[in-house]
């Protein structure tokens, strides 16, 4: 919940040995100091507009929609843009999950799409997965790495002279076709799609291997 | 990581006491059988096409792109599409992530979009995100609830007929605004969006009232 950023944890009925040292869950101390509980599920969600139980593809009951988290999220998230006041998502213990009791406080249900063969998990990770889905954004901007920048024309070119230097005098290159090996190998560094600084790696070394070969004639 | 359907487990230098332990994970015993343990992460990913670090903004090297999950999922299985053999996603320990080293073997790395305030997160929970990223499919169809069925326009018609009966009769109704609160009462029952099964329940609630309101007259 701290990690994506929800702050309000409601209990019922909490097994409070677990709740005693979840308190001290590192970087979530707040959040765990606010969380209030209450007597009944009806109480926790009684100032909620929407309620949204989790269940598995078993549990569920024909009369109410049961949604994949993909579609149930972007309700959710409609609901709340359309000044729905309150959305709660009720999950179950670890061991049975949600009560058809618990079940009756819910307008409807939702499913992480695990395989069917395994459709069980473990109650941190089905918290953290849907809390995922709730604050993804398919179409947010990588941060920009600034630092990243394309090497220049030249010093591509300072590499592939270099590099093309030192393979005729290793023997690498065959005298009758080197030119056609160097328009390969000018080719080649192109495609390594260097960065500036990378470039400039390369051209040391390039000329640190270049005065070996040079020393070994 | 059998929840999502993800069945190569890789470890390089595991803490044998926890990896004992989950052997006994409920629902995936074959996985955890089939894991392999690795010397190193060279050796762990040698057959891999593109390894994927995750990292967060603490950790980056300003050389390697770092991805949020949302785009680097989406990376990763254009990879695949494109016959890109052996696809790695490479997670630190709990408490020190991957090291530099560890990092030096990753085409990019990638990061869920956790608060900047509280960026690390629990192993399992942030494997489970990162998997639920790549399966997760934003037009799949909800299962279709079958058994939901609108109430046909007769159905509701005589509901909208027998509640404005009960309220005429409990004298709710002002006789001389009876046809503007009939009018409201009938559309009422109309945004009620009744399904058919629950059409025949108001139906059989209603007959049932309106004996008692009549015997008590």
């Amino acid at each position: 919940m701290s990690n994506f950023g929800f702050a309000d944890l409601r209990l019922v009925n909490a097994y409070d040995v677990a709740f005693r040292e979840a308190r001290s869950a590192v970087g979530a101390s707040a959040l765990m100091a606010s969380a209030r509980e209450f007597p009944s599920v009806a109480d926790a969600v009684a100032d909620c507009s929407l309620v949204v139980g989790t269940a598995s593809l078993g549990h569920r009951d024909p009369q109410t929609p049961l949604r994949r988290l993909e579609r149930g999220a972007r309700l959710m998230k409609r609901h709340l843009a359309e000044g729905g006041r309150g959305v709660a998502l009720l999950f179950g213990s670890e061991k049975f999950g949600l009560s058809n009791d618990d079940l009756s406080y819910c307008h409807w249900l939702m499913r992480i799409p695990t395989r069917i063969e395994h459709e069980s998990m473990n109650l941190g990770q089905a918290v953290a997965v849907c809390l995922y889905e709730l604050v993804r954004d398919g179409r947010a901007p990588d941060r920009k790495a600034k630092t990243i920048r394309p090497a220049g024309g030249e010093a591509v070119d300072r590499i592939a002279t270099q590099f093309n230097a030192i393979l005729a005098r290793s023997g690498y290159t065959n005298p009758t076709t080197a030119a056609s090996t160097e328009l390969k190998v000018r080719r080649m560094v192109r495609r390594l799609g260097l960065s500036d600084k990378d470039a400039a790696m390369w051209l040391g070394m390039l000329r640190q291997i270049s005065w070996k070969v040079d020393r070994g004639e």
